[in-house]
């Protein structure tokens, strides 16, 4: 295993992360806030710390899988565990386990909160909280792809670790060039919003912090009722926008170039897109007979597109609606949004790839000789990658089981630990009865916060990056490589 | 397709079932009960339409998994709607869907039940009800395997469609000589069952029944607190039972052969102990400050059983019991009984192989190019194998979340919803909250009821005997295979 690369990006994460901090500490400064200058701290010493680990550059560049995967999931961690002490330093989030709750919940964009009243938030700190939403929506990783130098083929691996769904495409041959067109279409997306936001009469930065929420699918937001205390239009444009950023960025890469039969080839999108108009249709017709027609509406788009695309802003609070469409939105919860997208879940791609698996079966008893294929999106999906989706899924679902086994210890009911790890495993934020979408996390035990904090983080990276930092076999090569390393190289000085 | 073999079985099928049902109604005159007079016409008019469909021999009896598949189908879903109309008769059930479920729910091996008080039914319908746990536990086209003249290779497709379990070994080259040993074991031990229920002082009635509900690990019982009003001895007599007939039935085949090195290699069973002991002692830690410690000790034992091998008995309302217990349980519900035993959910054998296929998937990150392969029982595992053990969970998963949807319409609530489909597929019985131990399925909806009756039947026939049916391309072709051979016939007599 290649550490000395490990630590030498490593580096850049910290360097990175310390301007994104050093910015918050700006907007602070703005208003005049007196937190901003725990984020002032925090930047100058995790650029400090960042500039040491940097130091001495790696002789050898090249790494494959297993450390874009390990290099991905300490990242990460990493990240979490400096960009919580702004909060704990300005005392806005004083607890050391709640702060890094609150951090990880935004850099895995799933906006659950140990909050109740975000709106005693300073600014910088509220600025943060969304920030992380946008870092970790596109990931830090794949942004550094696109400015730092890297041998050829090694970023491939970084971004398989890093970026949600089954397979990563390159979009175009090379890996550094498809870092930088996936933001600038995540930026100029989010610009859209921004402005269509303000120009529905919300200031700045509401604005801004709502589209970086939006953009990553994160659901952190700047007021107690989240999205419930804006306009309609302001809902509607935030709703639509959502929707949008669960699309697979393959689509919309296709679009912009025109090429019109690749981008129609992105079948995710349509089944996407299905499963959103069902699902509204559904949700609609049971909630029409509470709210007026347009209401109705609204907040069954609304809902669904921040339960499908996992960002969890909310409108209405549906833990009161009926138990069917409460089962719906658990559902959407697991199938999550596209792959290539910044939404999590268990993504479409998946879901289809393994509905197709099941019908293979039924056809296979009708034809017990005939070899049967599965295609998908203009190609024959490789039995290798069939059999890497329901692999997934069953770690997916094996994880989900013991992390609600170990929630349950604290006592709740059935339903809360259910949703409370469905919505942080998958990234959503808000569940359903203790954690509800007027409800927050902070009430939970150390423990319970723990275990939602590696779901989290698990779920953002797609499980793997965050469960091979637990794997000792991994370790243990990694430590006997290293050994014979230094032996060779004592042995070429003598 | 063979239709003329799957109706030529199908005779076999009724005319079985007529015997069983006669006996229940000789069960009833030996009480001088009015409602034998029930399950003696059925009997008739069941054997009569028995004799009826075989009265043509087909001409061509060779038959494969399909055929093997779809007959299985149809023979439970016949099974359950003749052996309704004694319950529904006897005005002992009078609801059509109240005495469908309950028959299926027999049949299946789940034990819920629609009746509050079971204590005031006739002793022929309280035998009827057993009788059809250890009908459905081994199977009864196993059980015409046994004695039926079939071509050879054909009763093969038969059993597999039958038997619980990823693959069913031939545990001798003859299919007819297995079905036997499986039911000589399988009336063996439920024999020495009744023989020590009969030393504890119960009286036969209660003894043979309650025999036949833990030897089919269905459920059902005579009295209405289930178990909890035998005493201590009784309990454990049940419980350890209960766990005996939740072990792969090869296990014992090995054993009384002798085979000692063969048995050890049933790894499965091994695997379904250590589950049954880590949840029994998490358990007894949990409720030991609730309950004397012998009793705990009891109480975790018999609940453990009960739950793991899908029986569905109960010695205490584990619907009282802490949120960590309770989700023990229902996650003991999905693992299931062993392969090749009579009990449902997924199976213990599906678990190892899903677990170690995770386990693979961790290795391959360390070495990408190595082929890893997937022991298990002292053989390599083939791919194939994996592959149809995954999209069998991915199947199960699918109905599951289907059902739970179909289940919330009619309002209840998340946990209710949730473990009544748990408990209904998985062929427990009882679940949480308002199907917990003390509770019943009388109060739900038709729909719900037969969405559960339909859960049941799949969950014991291990889906797709019972999916295939709703499998139009499988009609389609037999309907043309029938065509062509018609006109072959009038082609050939021309």
């Amino acid at each position: 295993m290649n550490l000395a690369m490990i630590r030498y990006i490593l580096g850049y994460v910290l360097e990175l992360e310390s301007v994104l901090i050093a910015i918050c500490g700006g907007i602070g400064l703005v208003y005049g806030e007196k937190q901003a200058a725990a984020y002032f701290i925090v930047a100058v010493a995790e650029l400090a710390a960042g500039l040491l680990v940097k130091w001495k550059k790696p002789q050898d560049d090249v790494f494959y899988l297993k450390e874009g995967c390990i290099m991905t999931g300490l990242g990460w961690v990493l990240m979490s565990l400096i960009g919580c002490l702004p909060f704990v330093i300005s005392k806005e989030i004083p607890g050391f386990v709640d702060a890094l709750f609150e951090t990880a919940s935004g850099l895995s964009t799933t906006g659950a909160s140990v909050l109740s009243d975000v709106e005693s938030l300073a600014h910088c700190t509220l600025f943060w909280r969304s920030l992380t939403h946008w870092i970790g929506g596109m990931g830090i990783l794949v942004f550094l792809l696109a400015v730092i130098p890297l041998a050829g083929g090694s970023n491939i691996n970084v971004m398989r670790a890093e970026s949600p769904g089954p397979s990563v495409d390159k979009i175009v041959p090379k890996m550094k060039q498809s870092a930088s067109i996936l933001y600038a279409l995540y930026i100029a997306l989010m610009l859209i919003e921004f402005v269509l936001l303000l120009c529905g009469g919300m200031d700045w930065f509401d604005s801004l912090t709502l589209s970086f929420g939006t953009a990553g699918t994160g659901g952190f937001g700047v007021r107690n009722d989240s999205i419930g205390g804006y306009s309609n239009y302001i809902q509607w444009v935030i709703g639509v926008f959502m929707v949008l950023f669960g699309v697979n960025f393959n689509f919309y890469y296709y679009l912009v170039l025109r090429k019109w039969s690749k981008a129609f080839e992105t079948k995710e999108v349509f089944y996407y897109i299905g499963i959103v108009a069902v699902s509204v249709l559904l949700i609609f017709f049971d909630i029409r007979r509470v709210y007026p027609v347009w209401d109705a509406l609204r907040h069954s788009f609304f809902q669904v597109g921040a339960v499908i695309t996992t960002t969890g802003y909310s409108t209405a609070d549906f833990d009161l609606w009926s138990s069917a469409t409460k089962w719906i939105m658990v559902t959407l919860m697991f199938i999550g949004a596209c792959a290539g997208s910044t939404g999590g879940g268990i993504k479409v791609a998946r879901i289809v790839i393994m509905f197709k698996s099941m019908l293979r079966a039924f056809r296979s008893y009708l034809h017990p000789h005939g070899v049967s294929k599965i295609h998908f999106e203009g190609k024959t999906v490789d039995n290798s990658v069939i059999h890497s989706v329901l692999v997934y899924v069953a770690t997916f679902t094996f994880i989900f089981f013991v992390s609600v086994a170990l929630v349950a210890v604290e006592g709740r009911d059935f339903t809360t630990n259910f949703t409370a790890v469905a919505a942080t495993l998958n990234n959503i934020g808000p569940g359903l009865s203790q954690v509800g979408p007027t409800c927050n996390y902070g009430g939970f035990t150390a423990l319970s916060k723990i275990v939602m904090i590696f779901d989290m983080l698990a779920g953002r990276l797609e499980l793997f990056p965050i469960l091979l930092l637990f794997y000792p076999a991994m370790w243990k090569e990694a430590v006997e490589q290293e050994r014979a390393r230094h032996s060779r190289q004592v042995r070429s000085q003598e």
